[in-house]
């Protein structure tokens, strides 16, 4: 149908990414184009359909399932984050030349990638809706309103100084997470995401929320609105941003990361003064404040109390042989996450993996002929909730039995750098690719390695990936600075075998001063054991012995209070200095 | 004098960089403009005259002897690789905004770095020569051939297959070890650099090769000619490049990397079709063939046989007390390094640095006064050989007798710095400031840290820095290849107290394949043993030690048959496993 269509209007190819007007990394149902096409459900893809050929594009994450899922379809998969990869861009510029007309639906591609391709970009508004009968509506849930230590008013206040800077009239801010961030609002109109689908306009002198508002009934949302009202924000209707191109005067900051290539055109076209730069809410927004920080620390607190009560009934369960499969862990998990203080859902689908499963490093746990967890091998578990407190995310991997000495090893190793990153002190200034390679070398050491990156930020009740800062291989340039939270989170995947990740959230603090400079480090926000008894500790040195007895001891204290006597007995087995 | 001028033809600023036509790092006496106006003799300094101030841009390396040798000049110190610095154009732009008239000698002033300075940029060629009456000549000594395992011809027929791949009519080259290394030719033109001051021009059919000939009547020089013209290079005068922009047709490939400011703007109001890029002879001058690399191999043997004399008879002499200087060590090194076979001098100035002096990285030893070498404390010795086989660059710190607790701890750390990045294992496609860390994790955790660079690539028989490639915290994107030569030299400075420096040079080579992929690593090309005496071995872990005692069993092996009884005994006892 889509080549019928292709061929009457003249396009030489379409291209559908897997995001929404916000770019968000996760989007609603209703932006789910990729998966509704081609029903690959991975968290990063996109497609090109030509005349003569469909292709998904994703990276070295999803390889392995998006071949699974695109047996048959006559899909290709176009591999990305590998040596001999060809993006997007670059491929369609050896089929057609600089030539081709090429059609995207605007709203769901950002506006730098549209501007990367090649030959004239036709924007097609809601490209799909006429073969999507059932395509869902825009999300509109509940909003509320979150006191993260610092008042929404205060957050203009910094951000229309940031306009005077910049000698802008405007910025409008399209990422959802940094609208939730300004306004201080949450909702669920994402899964997993607390964000509100919306734009934001500041300006000198006004705030402009282009929010889903007219069918709201529910009292919470109007509520939110009223507090809002109270502090300056005036509301629109979410598809009123279409007449801003036509009603903005002057100068306005947008960043094209978030920005969608239908609005971007608009914009431009209009002869709106843009001025392009990356947004300053990403980066105050990283660097937790006090309150922000305490929150973080209580979530962590219930979330490592919901672990250590989710393991001790996973090792008894299994070790009784009482059949439990992932889907029914990760069921539990979800049930002992929903008893803690604050919690609200879960941050990411929880990922439960027993044996090969494991080595898809984000396989996704099915709910029908889930595999039995047996006594033997390794399970990987990661996992994350939304607390109102803050966000977590966390990777256990647990020895059921037996292990073989391969399991073994990759489970040392693989702790040997998670802690030497843990144990990182670095002068002010280093950004995370420059410690990238702590968390590798004691892989590398015996030739072995993992194809994601080693930490991503995190946000404070809000998504559970964020920039600007991370560490990876990439060479991203933004320095670490206190109060920003990042994983550690290396791994090994041995396809068909096993996979082994250990994760904890880090939070950077101050180290001193030396007469070299300043110094940062990281302590860690996850409380909650590792298995010591799949270690081979020849494998690890003193200092790393040191560190995880001091960790192991932390755990314990913290969590024995509020678990009862049996499994307070049990952790404290667990956390036993080695 | 220089305001004089100033005034008179209206310049707000006069910028003078350390650099000659060719952009080179090292430049030859009739260029050191920057030491003529301000005696600063740092090799990394530029210059900014304005009618009320006068600064010198200099970087870490030099803080200490630029605040020494500009002391009284009135010229202020601007600081570069610190994270409060201000580069030269930003800090025009905040005195004079974007309207200043701004004067270099465009023909000593790299492209990219004038197009950078804010305002109208004027060049005027040999600017300063009004005033400086004695302005050494270009330099032109005699010119020889090599012969490195590939020939010129061969070297040409691959760069016009570049040109075609580029679609371009020709190249020029400008950087003059790009030149050297096509033409397979060499010559002392520059102090420690076997280069000849000239351009080169590559098109699909012609050679032209723009070199100071006129006057030369070497018999040496005039036989290389004939081989060159054989060879179908045709000979210009080195100022007939000023002919090049209206005579050449087509589009020119340039490097603006190495291009002067004068022969671009030049170039480019002449109307010739400028392509911009990296110059491709870089990465593949910086990867060595085999015979390259076994020359090399022969260098460093000839060098380790150098320098386990001079440590000999180092220990001997200041042991009895014979009042040896700075300097005069620094001249029997050159002694013993020209009784080695090949060798055509130092590869650059010895740093001879006793005590507090070895606290500066870039010290001068002086040659007048020079501090005594006793029998306490630390002393540091980096130099380097030029042999016809081959590039040598060495880096000892040499304990002299008691140590202090502190200078125990340092020497140990900068060795584990150094070993960690020896034993390094990593994937193909690593770039060396995914590495860097490896070699400063070890001093970071004690909040040690150094100011330059841990490694830079050497050349073969040309210049002892040389690119693409570099170990650093800048974010340098290319990566390691089998093949390539880099220096590992981590290092703590004290000032007033004493300096540490461990300096191997390390060739990359494959290091296997496994099922995560194509696996390379470093081999020590440098024979020269460290000092056990001076280490605290509880600081090394097991496997730090283990390597240790096989580089010095190699030492030991490669060099004792080439030394003389008493100190290949000596040497058996300094390479005793630990």
């Amino acid at each position: 149908m889509l080549r019928t269509l292709m061929r009457a209007k003249g396009w030489d190819a379409v291209v559908v990414t897997g995001s929404d007007p916000h770019c968000s990394e996760y989007p609603a149902e209703r932006w789910k184009q990729v998966e509704w096409l081609s029903g690959f459900t991975g968290e990063a893809g996109d497609l090109v359909v030509t005349l003569d050929h469909a292709g998904l594009w994703t990276d070295t994450r999803y390889f392995i399932q998006a071949e699974q899922q695109l047996a048959g379809t006559g899909i290709a998969l176009h591999k990305m984050r590998v040596p001999e990869q060809v993006p997007i861009p670059d491929w369609l510029r050896q089929q057609f030349g600089d030539d081709a007309l090429i059609a995207v639906d605007g709203l769901c591609t950002g506006a730098g990638f549209a501007q990367s391709l090649p030959g004239t970009v036709l924007s097609v508004p809601d490209l799909l809706d006429r073969f999507w009968a059932d395509r869902p509506a825009i999300p509109q849930t509940p909003i509320f309103t979150v006191d993260p230590g610092e008042t929404r008013r205060e957050k203009i206040s910094w951000l229309r100084a940031f306009l005077r800077e910049q000698d802008c009239d405007g910025i409008l801010l399209t990422a959802l997470d940094e609208i939730a961030w300004l306004l201080n609002v949450r909702a669920s109109d994402i899964e997993y995401n607390p964000l509100v689908i919306s734009y934001l306009l500041v300006t000198r002198s006004e705030v402009c929320w282009y929010v889903v508002k007219e069918k709201v009934e529910d009292p919470q949302t109007r509520a939110t609105f009223s507090i809002l009202e109270a502090d300056g924000v005036r509301l629109h209707p979410y598809s009123d941003i279409d007449y801003l191109p036509s009603e903005f005067q002057g100068r306005l900051f947008v960043d094209a990361a978030s920005l969608n290539y239908q609005l971007y055109s608009t914009l431009a076209s209009d002869g709106v003064a843009l001025e392009e730069g990356t947004s300053p809410v990403g980066l105050r927004k990283a660097v937790k404040n006090a309150r922000e920080i305490a929150g973080m620390r209580e979530a962590h607190l219930q979330d490592g109390i919901a672990m250590e009560r989710y393991l001790y009934w996973l090792e008894k369960s299994v070790a009784a042989g009482r059949g439990i499969t992932e889907w029914d862990a990760a069921v539990k998990l979800g049930q002992l996450r929903g008893d803690r203080e604050g919690y609200l859902g879960d941050s990411f689908e929880t990922i439960s993996a027993y044996g090969p499963g494991a080595a898809l490093p984000h396989y996704i746990t099915p709910h029908n002929y889930a595999p039995v967890i047996r006594d033997e091998g390794l399970y990987l578990c990661d996992s994350g909730g939304q607390y109102t407190c803050g966000t977590t995310d966390i990777t256990r991997t647990v020895p059921m039995g037996r292990l073989s000495a391969l399991e073994r090893e990759d489970y040392t190793l693989v702790l040997k750098g998670h802690i030497a990153l843990a144990m990182a002190v670095f002068p002010e200034g280093t950004p995370g690719c420059r410690l990238d390679v702590l968390a590798r070398a004691p892989l590398w050491r015996s030739k072995r390695n993992f194809g994601h990156g080693t930490g991503h930020g995190v946000g404070w009740f809000l998504g559970v990936h964020e920039g600007p800062h991370d560490i990876r291989q990439n060479l991203n340039p933004v320095p670490f600075e206190p109060g920003m939270v990042v994983s550690d989170e290396p791994g090994i995947y041995r396809e068909g075998k096993h996979g082994v990740r250990h994760e904890n959230l880090l939070l950077c603090v101050e180290a001193g001063v030396s007469e070299f400079g300043r110094w940062l480090a990281f302590e860690p926000l996850t409380l909650c054991h590792f298995e010591t008894d799949a270690l081979d500790l020849s494998l690890l040195d003193r200092a790393e012995i040191d560190w995880l007895n001091a960790y192991h001891e932390r755990v314990r204290q913290a969590l024995s209070p509020h678990l009862p006597g049996e499994i307070a007995d049990w952790l404290r087995d667990k956390t036993r200095p080695v």
